[in-house]
Parts: C-alpha cells; structure tokens; sequence
C-alpha cells in the first residue's frame, strides 16, 4: 500500500534521479515534475527517463511566459539588485516552478512535496517557504536527512564552462548593437534593433532576444560573494544579460519620469523587494505588499529609452516619453517659468540654518 | 573707500573674469582664489589673467591631496551613489574648495565670498551651504541678481568633447589591464599593475594611476537624468574611471569582511551619504553624524581584490582577506561545522509560519 | 481700476482684519474666506466684520465633515507622530484649508491668494505649498515683507488658558469612561459607550466624540521642543485628545490584524508620512504614493478595541476582530499546530551563525 | 562517570529544579546559576533549595548595577520601544544574564548550559543566541524536546496580581510628584525630588527610585499583542514604570540638544536597535554597530528635564541645557538674527517646485 503521493521538482539528473528511486522504494506514489523557464535542457529525453524510473505521473510545463510576466517584469520595476550587485536571476525562478508544482500537488491529491536543493543553499529555503505558503499542509521536510545521504554518493563536477548565456566580452563583436526599449506602467512592451530591422514586442519575446543581444555581447557577468540568507557567505558567479540591459534601460525611464521624492520611497522598496526574493519571500504578505506599493509606483513609468550594448556594457544614449517630467524650459537658464533664481538664495539659506547653529555652537563649546 | 574684501572663487575664465572686474567697479577689493583639484588648467596663465583684472591678492592652491584624502575617500567607503548611478564626482570638489576658500577669507578679514556658479545648479548650493556652516557670519548671496544678468551675455559654447578623461571605449585598448588594489579600514592604501611592474601607495598617486587606467579603458562614462535638489531634473553626463574602478572594488572586498547585517545598515546609511552630499551638506551635523558611523563600519573592510578593465567595465577576479568572514568550511558541503542541515529545515518551517498563517486566513475571508 | 483679486484666509481676528484694508488700500479686490474646522468662533461675528471693512464676497464654510474623512482619517491609519511625539493636529488643517480655498480662487477668477500665517512658523509653509500645487499659476508671495510690518504694530498677548480643549487630569472625573471602538479599513466606523449609552458612526460625530470623552479626561496634552522644517527648534504645547484616542486604539487593532513584516515596512511610511505631512507637502506626488500605499495595508485592519480613558491616560483593555491573525492554538503550549519546538531550535542555531563566526573571528585577531 | 557539567539558570521554582534533578540524573554535573537583577526573590532559600537538589556549586549573582548600565543605560539613549508600545524590560535582561551564565561556564569548564524558558517564547531564542554568541562552541539545544515533556507535568498558574511593579492609577496618589532628571551623554546622571528633598547619582540607584516613584503612581503599563520574532502574535502585559518615565524625559532632552537631521537618522538606528534587542541580537554584530552609532550621537544629549508623574502619566515640565540648539533669538520674531522672512517665501517655492510640476502634468494626461 502506497504511503501516499509525492510531487517531485524533478531535473532528468543524476540526484533527482536517485531520489526519484529512493522514494519508490520506501513505498511512495512519486509524481515529476519539470518545469521549462528557459533553461537549456532535454525535456523528452527527461521524460522518458522519469517513466523508466517508475514515475507513476510526469509533468512537463511551459512556464516561460509566466516566468516572465509574473516573475521577471516586477523584479524590473523594482530595480532589483541584492547587495548592490546580484539581478536575483535563480531566485524569481524558485517562486515560478514552486507555485506551479503545489499546483499540482493541490490537484493530484499529493501531501508530499519534494526537491533536490538540498544543503546550505537559497534554493532549498526559496522552495520550501514557497510550498509552506501556498499549500500550508503540505510536507517538504522529512526527506532532508536522507537526501544529504544520498547526494554525499555523487561528486558534482564543476562545469566545464562556467558561463552558459554570455559571449566572453574579448571574444564579443567589435561593433555596438543599439535598441531601442518601450516601456509601459514599468515593464518594456517592445524593443527595436533598427540596424537589423527587427522588433519584438511579447513579454517572452522580448526578455529572450534582450538575453541574446545582451549574451553576444559578454552583458551581465558577475563574480561576486554575497550573504546567504542563512548568515554565511557564499561565491556565486551569475550572468543575467537581459536583466542588467533592462536594468539600466528601467533605471534611466523611471528617473526620467518619476517624481524625485517618489523615487526616493520607491529605492527604499525596491531594497527590501530584493531582500525578500532573495531570501525566498516571494509569497509572504510583506512582499505581496511591497509589489503592490512598487506596481503603484509605475504608473507613470512610460516612454522610450535608446542604448547600445558593446563589449559587456550597456550606454544609454537618450530617453522620451510623453509621461516625462523633465521640463527643458525650467532647465533652461534664459527661460525662467516658475523659477526665480533668487528663489535659490532663500532656499539655501534656510537649509543653512541648522548647520549654522551647529557650528556656532559647537564652536563656544 | 573700500566696501569690503572679497574673496572670488576665480576659474580664469570669462564669467569669473567678468565678477572680478564688475566687484571692482562696485568698490570692492577682491582676493582670487583658484583651487587645484587635478583638472586641465593652466594656472599661470589664470594667476597673471587675475592680477592684469586687478585683484588685490592671487591664491592658487593645490588641494590635491587632501581632495583625495578628506573627500574622495569617505565617498569610496561609503559606495556613494547617488540615484543608483551618478558617483558624484564634482557634488564632493565643492565642499574641498569651498572649505579653503572660507579659510582663506577669515584669515584676510573678508566679509563676502562669491563664485561664478550660478543659476539653478546644484553647485551653488553646495558652494553656499559650506559658506554658510564654515563661517556663519559670511555673506554670499548680494550678487546673485546682477550676476544673473552678467552672465546672460556671455553665450555658453558646449564643449567640442565631451569626455576629456575617458576614451572611447570602442577605441579603448584590445587586452585588458589586470590590477590589484589593497585596502586598509575601506580605503585604497596600495594598487599594483604586475604586468607593467607598477605600483603606487600614496593616496593622490592611487587615485590618479585608477583615473589612467580606467580613462585608457574607457571607464565610468554614464549620461543620465538625475534630480537635482531644488526639484528639477536635468541631463548630466559624467565620467569617472576611477571612481568607478574603486566602487566596485570597494563593493567587494566590503561585502567579503563585513557581516551581513552590518552591510545592511551601513548600505542605508550610504545612500543617505550619497543624499547629503549631493545636495551640499556636507559639514552639516547630520552628514558627519553618517561619515562618522560610516568609517567604524570600515573597521574591518581590508584586505586584496584582483581585477581587470576592459572596454569600458571592471571585472573581479577574486580577493583575499585576513579579515574575511567567508568560511570555506562552513560553506563546503562535507565539513559541517557550526552548521546541521537540519537546523535548516526547521529554520525555514519557522520562517513560514506567519506566511502559513495569513494564507490560510485569506481562504477563509 | 482693480488690481486684481485676492482671496485672503479670514480669521475675523486684528491681524487678518489688518491685511483686509491694506490690500483694499492697495487696489485689490478682497473676498474672505473662513473655513469652520471645528474651532471655536463666532462665524456670524466675522463675516459682518469682513462685510464692513468691505469684502467683495465672504465665504465661511463648514468643512468638519471633510477634515475628518479625507484628513485625519489618513493620519490615524499612518499613526502619524512627528518626532515621536506629536500628533499632527494642526499640520493636517492646513491642506484641507487651503484646498478650499484654492477651489473659491480658481472659481472666482482670483490670481492671488492671502493668509496671515507669516513669519517663522511651519503654517505659512503649509499653506503656499498647498497653493503652489493645486493652483501652480497663484500668486501668493507678494505681500511677506508687508506683512511683516504690519503684524509689527499687534503685539500677541499670551492666551489666558493654554489649554482649551483638555481639562487639567487633576481636575478630571475619578472614574473611567470605557469606550469600545470600531474600525473597518483602519479608520473608526462606531464608538461606543456602554455605560452612557451613546454610540456614533459618522466620522464627524465619532472624531467630535472622542474630542469630548478625551478633553474631559485630560488625554492627550502635551508641551515639547520640537524641529521645524526651516531648521529652527520651537516650543509647542498641544492637545489632541481625541487623535491620542484614536492613535492608541488604531495601533492596536492594526497590531492585531497586520502581518508582522508588513507592519514594519508600513511604520517607516508612516514616519514618511509625518515628516512630509509635517513640512507641508500633503498634496505632493511622493505623500500621494504614501498614501495611497497606507491605505493598501489597512486592508484587513478591522474589529473593535475596548479602552478605558481616565487621568490623562488611555488604557487598552482588549481587542477583537474577524481578520485577526492572532492564533491562540498557535501561541497555546499544549496544542501545536505548525509549529514543532524543535523547529525553534534549528531557527536559533542558523539565527546564530553570523554571530558565531563573527565572534570566533574577532578573537582571533 | 560524569557526561559533562552543565550550567543551569536556576530561578528556585519547580519548572527549573525539575530539570535540575533530571540533569542529574541523566548523569550531568549540575552547576546552578541566579541572577539579581531586582526581580522580587528569596535568594537564600534558592540556594538552599539547588544545594538540596545536588547542584555541584550555586552562583547567585548580583548584576542590578551591570544590568542597569551596559543595557538600560543604551536602551534608554536609543528610545527603544519595540513595535511602537514595548519597552523592551525582559528583552535586555535576557543578555545580562546570558552573558554571565557563559562567563561561569568558561570557568568552570562547562560544556552544556541550560535554562527553563522552553517553548514558543522570545526567551529561549535571546538566551540562546546570547550563548551561541559568547560561547560559540556551547552546546545548548540537546534538551529541548525532553524539556518539552517535563514542563507538561507541570500546571502553570497565573498569578493573582498581574502587575507587581505598578499600583492601579485609580488607586495612585492624588497630587503629582515633581522630578528633576539630569542627563549626559544621553544617559541619566542625576534624578532630584525637590519637594521630598530627595536626590541619587548611581545609575543603579536612579533607576531604582524611578521604579518607586512610577510605580507608586501607576506609570508604564501596557496590555499589547505583539509580534513574536518567530511570527507569531502574542499577548504581553508589562509594567515598566522607569523606562517609561526616562523614554520621555531622554525624548525631551534629545530633541532640544540634537540636529533635527541627526535626530532623523538616530530614530531609524534606534528602531533597529529595538528590533535586534526584541529578537535577542544584543551581541550581534549588526546591534554592536548601531549601538555605536546610537552613542556616538548622544554626544552632546546632556541637560535637566523636570517633569512630573500623576496617574499613570509624566508630564514634561521644562527642560534646561547648556548643549542646547533651542535659539529663542532666532525663534522670536523681534530679532531676525540669520533669518530673513523674505528667505522663506524662496525656500517654499524652491519646495514647490516639483510638485508643481506634477501638477501641472498631470492635468495634461
């Protein structure tokens, strides 16, 4: 008799494999599951492999576009960087194939949930808290301790080439591709390579040529030590081509169109946004609402940005947008509309008068 | 009869000339005062140009080195950026001459200061406000009208090149140039080019090696839209290869000796910096309130980061520390230390508890 | 021939009856305006006042209903409390006043509005910052030198009683009343007395309500130094009694019905929200977003806190709700739900691991 | 053969003397340890009742004046109240004790310590943290689960009275008492009762008498839900009669000697610090870095608050300093000192600015 039905984020590895296996033998329904958010894999060939072993079900789900929509474009609203320097590439996907998976766990009848990221790392956190969250009868934990038993069995081996998506920038093209990303309420509805003469305008077409052009070019590549959630530190070497394009594009429309004290808020949400996703909070109800708060931020975040990406790196060459806020007459020092530059010399002068004070003071003291 | 001395912050060019010559006429004595923070000037040909005008007294002073010292250095330790992308070059120049130029004025009996920054710039203020709070009884502001209309028949040409410090990056060297940068308490205290059998130790030679090396490259260049103080927004294009160079390094060697936690505040506190400085405070009590927390954050910030730069972008390579706090052991899978993998599960089940609790409230509302 | 039109906040008072006839004298034509906030006046008395010294038109409107709902409503949802210890009576009048009063500008045709809150303080502030934004084409600078003068010949006699709304507590009932309050979105919808019998539900008649019980009990006086926005530090002497009810009442139901983490990130928008409340910018585009981001995490803060007020003070005495996240089996030793205590002990050891590190580290060097 | 000496937090009652007699008979050397921090206890008969039990040694302790200056003292510079209400009593004992027990058990060569405070509690978290910290090869977390099963034979009775500090306010005295609190660097040095004609200068007795005189008039309790660190809510009822007098009187001092700016930031280091104490960081590196900060901007918090205590609540008379930054000169409106009225009005505009821009757009889309 079945000890009762597990769902298994299921990779067509060798670890997932023997867990696979493993949980047959102690007498349990094992259903995989395999999600495609765009990773270079054999998904037929992981099918046939998970029926082999026995997979009573497997599941093998399209989740680019919802990758995308659902998990990409906010991190884009909100600046996302982790400690000043990670675009949080592998932690939005957790959150995407958890939800999907507890999905199915819900609609088979399965009280397991299980997983192959065992050990110190984000993912097992990311992955477990999205579970609890979304299905909060569910069990993930009792196969811990055996899994750090049966994984102990395999070497992983480095791979052979660290860097899968990004051209080595010496290697990359000596000549610029220049784009141009329209944005709206935050999130680009279209780029345009003019030279090439080609335009994509689908969240998935979009975000997959941004990683092409951007990868050809060497964009994205970090080698950095960043702090676990779980208080050590780790290296971790990432490339997020498109991400760091629309970073910088996301960056350049939103200064140009939010108000200066909006962005300041906004920064603020944006660092506890990254925070959370990186610790893997995706569905806790902090983050639910710092998203809503960052979405409303946007609402204004609309117009066109024009960049050229060359040997790792991106440069803005120009912005528009009918929603902008930068108001050339103002700038401009022989049109005054609102200005009067004495305006400037009181406005100084009482920011002056607390540093005065101090000063004076601190000098009789 | 004199109406009192003042002392100009002269450039030797035609606005400042014209100050010179227009404060004369209104019966001033006037003291020219030009600063050397490093730029392309030829200070001779300005001291005769000031003294042919008329002025009663010529300081040409080179702040190099305690611009690099006083200024430079608590910006690198603070990763001072300001809107996530200006580094703020010229924002900490004017504390450094301003600074000398109210020491010069108590010392020579002036009652006034002026300078040709004006209009809505940010300069002004950060000029006035280091007037204000350094010699409190000072006057700045009585010529700001005139000057107004002074400078309006002067027509400002744009500059034929825009970047004077940065190469091109598509005509930047071909094989990047690999560096190592030591620093004590957060600060560059040594940068060594092997390859050239190069290396400099005092704080203006560093700097100025990092400026050669990353304007060969390329480095720094960015062209945006930030929001000034008084609420508009304008275009700035800057460039500062090394400042750029030293931010990243900075950001590494930072986040691999200092705890987590103590990042997070202190990164809280640096945009903060970034905040004050950009809007000319900086001898405001709270902006030394911030340098101060700042620097003991710095305690341990020390250690060698390895990097490259190359058409325009800085890569790490790696870095070493005494002071690290990254514990291979406790990262490696098979050494456990401290550290029990089930201590992680219930870590996590902890961490889901009020996710658990609000979305199992929210199916029954 | 008129100068122009000029609608001028009327108190009925010397100083406003002053700048009525001098802006007469000065050729403009004159329309009043009183806005009835709840304060304690004789309307009929000024507006014949206004009539007789020749008033082009005198609007006197009762706006308490609105004040309520569209002003204090959203500071009670923020707990708003400047410097940690005031309340914001007066801040938030300002904009509800001058909004109105902007709305009779535009409809009449006036360019030019008026107010008698010159000089050092936080309203004057308050008031031309609303004007500026609501109506960017006002003029509303012009006479501040004027003013200055005349306000010169009044001399301000000290106000007999300071305190107008607050009985002395010594001097207050030697019994509690016990009130049960009720919200619903973070802002009351009903107040209870049990004991009295009485019970309100408009917002207008539960705030009055609340203004009285707490007056009778000496609730909510307070005498501080507080920060004004222009740098200076000020004496003031509040009482808000109804607002100390409401503020001690909200953050007890807000406690518990809001998520943990989304009340931390709420309370720093809520210090944000005072400071800009504060200095003046109710009706900028960041206290906009901070409102509206207020009001999104009031969402499930709903039930009914039960408080007695006697002797100045307010005391909680208990709570309900039917979105509480409070779970008694969770909290309760002998029923365990999610939680397993040796979860707690995983939680702390990785809670530890910094620590640990840091401190291993730190005796080693 | 012993297995090992433990130190056991030893209160005297039955929960930890049960455990007592467990340990040892699991075969531990058992050394007890009491801590007199103030709490109402009979020492002797502890120490009695462990030594009859067969505790190896007895350590009672007396830290009332540790306890009152390295965790009061920095408790009250930072007007530390957790989730807006809490002031945070148990939460820093919980160090004090911790880091004397790990003291004793370095000493004596312990490798175990243990404690009483099972369960869902902050206390087990804070204590154990402490000794993970102090004592990072400490073994605390093996009898937890046992520990569990042993407090379940136990009925835990509520006390008669729930507060023990603090008389009912309805039963308080009828007439004020009047204090006078001197503070230096934001710490008290000096508390005078004039009229009792009563003065102390030890922080051990200041701290003591403020207890009295609060207690006596019934100041400082609360009946909050609060948020657990492991996200649960709870319900907590303290009493904490001379924290809440120093919390105002510091307030008050603070505001009046502090730059308002300074006084910003110190507010968000000083919500942090009450988060970390809450969740029992006091010896984290991140509470060692804000509590710095803290000290370092109490510099100049020095003067006399005098203020008086009445039914429940303190009343804030006056305040005097000779490190104030309160400048009635610049206040009044007589004498202009560096204020000119005509700065403000550019000030405000210079401050509209933006939102004016805003405004201006918006009606435009």
């Amino acid at each position: 008799m079945s000890k009762g039905t597990v769902v298994l984020a299921y990779s067509g590895g060798l670890d997932t494999s023997c867990i696979l296996v493993w949980l047959k033998e102690q007498g349990y329904d094992v259903i995989t599951f395999l999600a495609n958010i765009g990773q270079d894999e054999d998904f037929k060939a992981a099918q046939k492999k998970a029926e082999s072993l026995g997979a009573k079900k497997v599941f093998i789900e399209d989740l680019r576009s919802e990758f995308v929509e659902d998990f990409i474009w906010p991190t884009v609203q909100a600046n996302a960087v982790y400690e000043d320097r990670y675009l949080l590439g592998t932690a939005v996907a957790r959150p995407c194939i958890g939800r999907r998976q507890v999905e199915i766990a819900r609609r088979e009848g399965a009280q397991f949930v299980s997983h192959g990221a065992t050990g110190k790392g984000n993912d097992q956190i990311r992955f477990e808290l999205t579970c609890y969250a979304l299905y909060p009868e569910v069990k993930v934990s009792f196969m811990d301790a055996n899994l750090m038993h049966i994984s102990s069995c395999f070497n992983s081996h480095a791979p052979a080439d660290l860097y899968q998506m990004t051209k080595n920038p010496e290697d990359s093209p000596n000549a610029p591709d220049v784009l141009e990303i329209e944005f709206r309420n935050g999130v680009p509805v279209k780029v345009t390579n003019e030279k090439e003469g080609k335009s994509k305008d689908s969240p998935l077409e979009i975000f997959s040529y941004l990683n092409e052009i951007g990868g050809n070019h060497g964009v994205g590549r970090i080698d950095i030590v960043e702090n676990r959630f779980i208080g050590m530190k780790s290296r971790g070497i990432y490339e997020t081509p498109g991400g760091t394009i629309l970073l910088k594009a996301h960056l350049d429309i939103e200064t140009f169109t939010m108000d200066k004290e909006v962005r300041r808020i906004k920064q603020g949400l944006g660092i506890k946004f990254s925070e959370l996703v990186y610790n893997g909070f995706w569905y806790s109800p902090e983050c639910d609402f710092v998203r809503h708060c960052i979405a409303k931020s946007q609402d204004n975040v609309e117009g066109k940005v024009q960049l050229s990406v060359f040997k790792g790196q991106v440069y803005i060459l120009g912005r528009e947008s009918p929603k902008s806020l930068y108001n050339e007459e103002l700038v401009s020092m022989d049109v005054q509309g609102d200005y009067d530059p004495c305006d400037a010399s009181g406005f100084i002068r009482i920011n002056a008068v607390s540093a005065r004070v101090w000063h004076r003071r601190k000098a009789t003291w």
